[in-house]
């Protein structure tokens, strides 16, 4: 993509109102504009970021077996009503009247919707266990919106739905997406621990969160450092039998701010691997057994002949969210760093001298051939000087930043420097190129 | 995908309120769901050909040189005013108070946000021309919502907008648009039409409706066969002068019935290519001058150092609706016949005995097979019967079936069945294989 094509309305200054560092580098660095209070447009190198995040939650729930579906964004308020949750929502939730003066809602989650499309097919255990995800905008109105994306109104969620026969069953459905958290988020390049929490208006019997640390995170969390160094664990593990994967982390202590208990605190863990931190909630997850279905009278026939009211749970991801907890967790002074796998570009060709054809011509090559090899280049091909262009690349934090000059040119190299680190090295094409594939 | 683990509930008969076919089938094939009056849930089978159709129509506008970003669904009210369309939209405008009272619109459009954005980061005329699109769900409060997704409240639509200093630079853009939505409804098998439209609420002094013929379409329309028979320029033209592409078709007489002229008609067309048929809109076209920038002060800096209010025209195509155009193009009595492009899975394996291991890794070895060779495979692996199996694939209209049966294993062949023809082979799996992906 050549810069001078695109719209990337980059700012020099933040407006005063973004508090935190992901919301002043998200406008920054042109990801993202305010419309109206706690609601976002995403300018096009926001969006990829976006579709990046997406796509990488997706395929960790098809991985663990869960089916993706897309509810609408509207919902009738009667649907509401059935589960009781209408009245109790409270005044985050968006109600709307239409012109023929039905109630509708803004969708702020779709436990109601799900279990009504469920019920009106599945009649038999035979079809379960069952597991259905959506990525859709959601809206909660928040009385005050802050923090540019981590607080927003209209805001982008996976949230997946499982049914099982009974709980043991609804238990390993809870494991598979405990796990594919777990995988989710350390594909992203994110340190996120899981912790029991609280189930809030969801309600249900077990939940927990999955907190990132960062030192500007909105809440104080508690846990044993070892549960923080602990790898994920991967695809390939028994997805029918996860639940030492499961004990072997909730064993550890961890706590956010509500939960959290001094004394257990100290009699379970070792003095030194005790972490008092900032983190910030990127995914939560409730198992909530019939709470839903029997309201609702989803049930099926079990293999003696019964009906029963399935066992439900309910699994939530903030994927606009996640943009600003990865931009809180990986920033400098100049700007955003991107993990590699979210990145909106996995390389940024800087063009020092546009007017130049042995440059140009130099730069082109370098994107042709990049290309060819299935990376996504930006072409810095604008006339800007050299210094605005290096703080734009710097800004943005797309992980590599290839270099071309007239000087470069003459002696047949390109520099070549890693966003992360600031490493430098100035070899000839061919050995960056090697160096940017490996 | 296995089917045993997929999400699938097809319908035996559709619901009596669907009236058209394209409606029943989409129902009864389990690609949506009905949530509300024309507010629907994608099932996963209707969610992958919604993707596909989406990913065609990004395809080609990232062609054409449109800069894909994405605006909120929820707007300000006031940002309405500013173009005087608050007032003038009427009730199809879902009207929202959030809990401040402060007054939102469930976006039906987004002409006036774009410009907002525009003219907030564009100052001189060295950004032009400039081409933005989102692909985002859309609410129009229709007052008698019916035809399934072809006139739904909540619909998926692509809309792009285009920016450029003068009235000749700004048809240039409105030719880019013509010829992408020529190519992109192309790609997805469908005659497509353009005809000459009234600009209705948009506004402005241009505007060309995309039509699909089908018998079955919601309107007449009349036009030279000629248009027809055209096919599209495809991706390899100078995106840079195409008005003979434009003129060559607009010069063919080709009008809705609002548009109709009969006399005309006569006059303009040999007899023995005056085609009278039935359409459905797809897309539509807009040039509209200053209408939006005017009013809005969307200005830039022009050469000459005076402002001067940018010429913007808008582009839509209804994603969600050409699902029902599709198959209202495309269909028979059994069910959906998907055009390759689009549809849910290149090809379904069903397996006539779920019981028999010979036949389970007979058509394991061949769903592997055709994986690893990038096709997207249904495996129904259940143990219906095979008339029901047989039904099933010929409803949801996967292009090919690969049938494989104790006695074909037997023998050492597999039944290829291609959907849209009924032509059956009896064949070795090679063969079958070879001719799948040639």
């Amino acid at each position: 993509m050549r810069l001078s094509r695109y719209f990337l309305p980059t700012l020099k200054e933040a407006p005063a109102d973004a508090q935190i560092v992901s919301h002043q580098l998200m406008l920054r660095a042109g990801l993202i504009r305010q419309e109206a209070a706690g609601i976002y447009a995403w300018l096009p190198l926001g969006l990829r970021v976006l579709r990046r995040i997406e796509q990488i939650v997706r395929e960790e729930q098809e991985r663990a077996g869960s089916v993706e579906l897309l509810m609408p964004t509207l919902q009738l308020a009667d649907l509401w009503r059935e589960s009781g949750r209408y009245d109790a929502y409270g005044p985050e939730m968006l109600r709307i009247k239409d012109r023929h003066e039905r109630e509708l809602l803004y969708g702020p989650t779709n436990e109601e919707m799900i279990t009504d499309i469920f019920r009106a097919y599945v009649k038999s255990y035979k079809s379960l266990p069952l597991n259905l995800f959506h990525i859709q905008w959601k809206f909660r109105d928040e009385r005050r919106p802050r923090f540019g994306v981590m607080r927003g109104r209209e805001f982008l969620m996976k949230d997946a739905y499982s049914f099982d026969l009974d709980e043991a069953s609804a238990r390993k459905a809870y494991n598979r997406m405990f796990v594919a958290y777990l995988n989710t988020f350390a594909r992203m390049g994110l340190k996120a621990v899981p912790m029991r929490a609280d189930t809030g208006p969801i309600g249900g019997d077990l939940s927990h969160e999955f907190i990132v640390l960062a030192d500007t995170g909105e809440s104080q969390v508690f846990c044993d450092r070892k549960l923080v160094e602990m790898p994920a664990p991967g695809g390939d593990v028994d997805w029918n039998d996860l639940q030492s994967i499961v004990d072997e982390r909730i064993a550890l202590y961890a706590a956010t701010e509500e939960m959290h208990e001094a004394a257990r605190f100290e009699a379970e863990t070792d003095e030194g691997d005790r972490l008092t931190a900032r983190g910030i909630e990127v995914g939560h997850i409730f198992y909530f057994g019939t709470k839903y279905s029997t309201p609702m009278k989803a049930r099926v026939q079990g293999p003696d002949g019964r009906d029963a009211d399935v066992h439900m749970g309910s699994y939530g991801v903030g994927v606009s969210r996640l943009l600003g907890a990865i931009i809180e967790a990986s920033h400098d002074a100049s700007g955003i760093i991107w993990p590699d796998a979210v990145a909106p570009f996995d390389v940024v060709v800087i063009n020092l001298r546009a007017s130049d054809e042995g440059v140009c011509n130099a730069c082109e090559d370098a994107v042709n051939r990049l290309e060819a090899l299935g990376k996504e280049v930006l072409y810095d091909d604008t006339d800007e000087r050299p210094g605005g262009k290096f703080a734009t690349a710097d800004l943005i934090g797309i992980p590599w930043q290839l270099t071309i000059g007239p000087k470069g040119v003459a002696e047949g190299v390109v520099e070549l420097k890693r966003r992360a680190t600031g490493d430098k090295l100035s070899v000839p094409l061919d050995e960056a190129i090697a160096r940017l594939t490996a």
